[in-house]
């Protein structure tokens, strides 16, 4: 299957960048990047030598970085930036660098903030713009939450383009997840059909950390250090009562990155589980099973579960549930609690089970240091690339380099925990937990 | 009503303290604090000029501190120690606190540690003790919960003294909430009624700092702490949609000094509501009301709600419920989320609702210095007061003064917050809540 | 020694507060403060009993708190509020309680903040004002800091009394140390020569705690627990190394508070040295041979210096350095590394020595939940004593209440650590220090 | 210059590793990693085709992880573990990961720790050793510093191979810094020229993360996330005085990587000077005069200095001080405090300034969540590379891979901060500071 990997663009850039780079290696002055600064996909040399024996230029992306010659003309130009979806640490990171990349940098005056998602642009919502400077964005970084304010879902494209035009915004940033950047796409190809010349520019917010060749999203190691602090005070829980549980249901719709990670910070967690891998409750090597044979053991347990693990355990209890309601349906959090508290109960086996659901407590965190300069080296390059006249891209990280991803490759499919790969099985060796818990 | 506050005493202390303090004033050593050494229970200006017109001795409780003469001759004395209930910050700081003094300062060479509450106690369960020393405690106060394990209830008494016989314990240590005190009031008589030696002291543990008598508790301050962040995070979820609703459920079953404590650490809370406030849900002046009403005005609203409070509302619900279950019965966060939705639903009323529970997170961290300082001033007085063959004490802090309380006392009633009060009205005034949410 | 406790005021109260409280106990309504309500200085049974014996009224304060009738009309009143000295945490805490209850409580519209300190009274230095309001304010109390900015020293009162006049003052909240309180009294009493109708509040800001006839300060707990987390880590530096030593200098220009506080809280300090306590470097019992001992035997050691501590030192060393230069001269933390340094090294004895001075760390950090609580009612009550017309005043905390103190009683001498007294004998005994180093 | 990435190996491996792991794709279970398994140094397109154009193979790295056949039969294995050199936070997580690993993974049972750094091993210093299991080891990581001590450098190899022989030592761990791997690797060659085998592993530990082909090594985010809350607060003093500099000190004794980072973590910083740059102290364009300019237009200064910054202006002053000694020679955060001072005292500009050396309390810290799973897979991957016999290597990181790296190789010379690089412009975007501090 080919990749594309290719960046659009609005036309050619005539406008001289301002800030006054280098094209010379050598003069202690950082050098433009030029478009075909590329960062290979693979960098392993089993992918090099394939590529050689095949006769093969290996998948590569485009390196993000200032451009020596731009498409808008900075006093001219005019900004709009929304943020979309639910909250994550960094947003307000974003925001203040891209107003302060744009002002201080590119000169640039006009810039508009979109309040409450998509909605800002919609007329019957009636709410109104917020004009961004360095002086009403200078301490937000500190704060956690948007400035802006979110929603989530789109709004009619059509309206938001009209939106677009009326106000005479020249580049759009569209801060969100897999849907705003969805969204962001259909507005580009809106804005094309209309032949307008305005930059659609991606910047991903994924707390999950699972949108596809992204190696990292702003927000989701503040987000695992938070879920650290929990899981260690669960331990407390745990240790703290004979045959203790503590269970923790942490995020992770459809991917265990958070879970993954955030036990391997902490050490002492005893299970984790993720969308990814397919588990029995019952049976001899089933969790509910093993979970007692660590007590009897052991005589605590620490268990880390992703909101979007064990779906496939509610087949059987939707059926169940048929007649008697379905409150708890889809929370595995809680489908566990229950679970091991009826199988437990009936086998009279003492225990005692506390359950943490830290919810909203780890997403309307601020940034910490790393991810504060992540932000703010990834919005510089979302500024530095929709300047220069890209558009329809997602400002992304791979490999230790910032890259440019055309935004329907980004959206295609979410990332997952490979379970045969090398993060997994280091949770394995960090946990004990068997390779399987199926029978 | 007369209030009893005398410590009772097993009887004659004949042994000098190894502790070489002084008795007298302006030698630069510390002094033995005397059985005379009372703190006012009022202290006021108005009560000592009520006392002095009515010829009256005002209530008053003993000061804790070193006696010069103990009760129990260190070298032979054997200590146990058991923590009961739920987890609290601190925990581990006492159990340390207690080993350090009777080790170190007492010479004191026996302490067990009783596992998982008073069940360690009963031979059914055939938990092992646990030897105390400094070594292993030595890092314990850095981790929070506790090193000794926790259950609850109460245990046969008859079985537990038999169990102090039988290990020749002199001292026991309970360290817990309400109930443990009580029930350690009833191992107190049964020890007198066998008349047997044995001194029982209670270290007050109530994260809802709740017990009367005592101005403070360890590891309130710790909780509410930890709450202020998460509140203030909530505060990102409610500016961060449109007509935002942050809902946080703390700890308080029938106190609300967590939720006023910690709104008025963070000052954007704009609802508080406890166990001791009345309130309706409907009406003009009725919370929901109320609550439409600041989110026209400043489009997003903080909430903080005690587990206990609004048990009133339960009784309609009830009745509502018996026909179609009653799963969100009590759990009054989950009430007021439904309420909320309901009632903004049926008036098309936009907003957004985010609700927060962070249950154990919070009291299962460690100690904040200033409660791990409190722990260890604690803990040493209640070593005072036992080696000094005090027994049935609870000890506490009134009037910035450790004092000695007889347990009783303590445990007669929970402490509350006073409605008409100074910090239920500097909640109001920093939340500008109404002062009623009656009609 | 009489002592004078009484507030004074500007005047009759005539106007009706806006707060709308009651004067009738059980009607769920928090009752105005009357002058009559005091606190007493002493809550011991015994001072009860030898006032009574001796037919003599204690010593009291009055308690602080909302009064039913104004001095200042709101609508008419305008506000000046001044920070002075060296940053504290919790200083925007009181800046913007201060701004808060003015605006929402008592509708007064006119509020300035003076830049820099009293610096920015004279027109000379050209600082202009800022305008105080809810939205300036909102977010600053998360930050540290104070908004306003600082400057040390007085400046000519008659000049700012000028200002005052000039800009039409009601009110100056002057938040600041001794000094700063001293210079407050000091524009009183012009103000009061002048027949002006300003009223002259302090509240009292020492990070130090350490200002008479005031339990706590504010910002002094957050210091203490800032020093807990780098003693902690420290003690990691200690223990890191064979004979490793940590050596850290904690602020304490005076008076031993925080060192001893930090010490408590942390339990592993071996040594506290405080400006309260005498003691000998060398010989026998002096400090390098205890500590030399404590190395043998335990192989590392953790101490905790104030700043102020070990004044009598410098005589010798002065004498001693008068041919050769006082590089070192005055500071404690670096005389006594040098001390050990030479000391050990003439002795052969191994050792490392880490030496940690934390300085401006501790007091730019942002206000704990305790200490943000404690400056919102602190501030709170400030305003409620102003707008009633008290002048002359400090803002204070004795037994658990805010009162009101004469500002000339707060600045006679400072607070000191009673080396006979409790805290004191806490730290040796948390720390095993022997009672005296002296020989 | 050719580049030797090879792994020396101790030789054939026989025995079957115990971790049950596949070599085959898409079972579900993780594959071994084969000595061909390797990661290109350059993911350039362009080093691509350049190899290509020029039929080279690129450089590339062994990927680290665990292998089918090991070297040493793990029921005979002995290990040693030692760590040297200055703490690091991490470094109590490596230990515990070695030893969990090593136990529960591979089943090795004789693992002891050596104390205080190479010192350990030198019978002189009669250190005992410390057996290492999982319970002691199972809760350092939350703790800060190292369990085993450390010391600073190297002892006679000889005596340290004799050591290694007498002990029946099969693997030896060294954690530690540049020095630390020298001393490793002519461990490693006398090991070989005395024909034993005995693995030789190397745990790089730099806060400063300047080891040479080493993206990350552990600790330095941690150190750069502690550092960004002291430069934050350091802001509110620069902001809280008139014409405020505060000038902070930060770690690097020969590479900017902590200062940069953390500046960029925080945003506010106007100047970070570190040892890569070259600057003038007076002239128009030098460092006196441009912050003054800052001064003057925006009234405070914000200042990060890496501790091996501007050596080459001591130079003159080493001349300037040879006369009138030389206290504060190499210190460049008191020299430009010094030079600040003098300056703007000379100009009566006037200024207040904040010096703050944070020191200590950033390497004795415990590691962040990140770090902390970073150094739990660092040092499995360790034991994986060392139980199969490599020897004389070092476990690196890079393109977001474990690899494993000749030891030679890391330790020829230093990583440095590319002041054309993108780091550095980076900070220069952030900081708004000019190119060049240069006339």
């Amino acid at each position: 299957m080919e990749i594309n990997s290719t960046i659009e663009s609005l036309g050619n850039c005539n406008v001289e960048s301002p800030l006054k780079l280098s094209r010379t290696k050598g003069d202690g002055i950082f050098d433009y990047i030029e478009d075909e600064d590329r960062i290979l996909y693979d960098s392993s040399l089993k992918n090099f030598l394939h590529c050689v024996d095949n006769n093969k230029i290996p998948l590569s992306f485009e390196k993000a970085g200032p451009k020596q010659h731009l498409y808008f003309e900075p006093a001219k130009t005019k900004i709009a930036i929304v943020t979309c979806g639910g909250l994550c640490p960094g947003l307000n990171n974003v925001i203040r660098s891209l107003v302060m990349e744009l002002h201080y940098r590119y000169n640039v005056r006009n810039i508009i903030g979109i309040r409450y998602g998509y909605e800002g642009f919609i007329p019957k919502y009636n709410h109104p713009y917020l004009e961004l400077n360095p002086e009403n964005v200078s301490h937000i970084h500190t704060l956690g939450g948007t400035l802006l304010g979110s929603s989530r879902g789109m709004q009619d494209v059509s309206i938001i383009v009209d939106q677009l035009e009326l106000m005479n915004i020249n580049i759009l940033f569209c801060i969100g997840g897999d849907g705003t950047l969805r969204g962001a796409q259909a507005i580009k190809e809106k804005v094309e059909k209309r032949k307008l010349k305005i930059a659609i520019a991606g910047i991903p917010k994924t707390i999950d950390n699972d949108i596809s060749y992204i190696d990292r999203s702003f927000g989701f190691e503040t987000a695992y250090g938070m879920a650290k602090d929990i899981i260690r005070y669960a331990h407390n829980e745990a240790i703290g009562a004979y045959n203790g549980i503590a269970l923790i249901k942490l995020m992770g719709r459809d991917s265990g990155f958070i879970a993954a990670n955030a036990a391997l910070s902490v050490q002492e967690v005893n299970f984790v589980l993720i969308p990814e891998m397919d588990f029995d409750l019952y049976g001899e090597h089933g969790f509910l099973n093993v979970l007692k044979k660590r007590l009897e053991s052991r005589k605590h347990a620490l268990i880390v579960v992703a909101e979007g693990a064990g779906q496939h355990l509610f087949e059987d209890v939707s059926r169940e549930k048929d007649d008697s309601g379905n409150v708890l349906h889809k929370d595995i959090g809680l489908f566990l609690k229950e679970k091991i508290t009826t199988e437990f109960n009936a086998l009279s086996f003492p225990y005692s089970l506390k359950y943490i659901d830290p919810s909203y407590i780890i997403r309307s965190a601020p940034a910490n240091a790393n991810d504060s300069k992540f932000c703010n080296q990834l919005s510089r390059n979302a500024v530095h690339a929709a300047m220069a006249g890209k558009t329809g891209f997602v400002v992304g990280y791979w490999n230790n380099q910032f890259v440019l991803l055309p935004t329907p490759l980004t959206v295609k499919e979410r990332k997952k925990v490979d379970v045969e790969g090398e993060l997994w099985w280091s949770v394995l060796e960090a946990t004990g937990q068997p390779v399987s818990l199926k029978n």
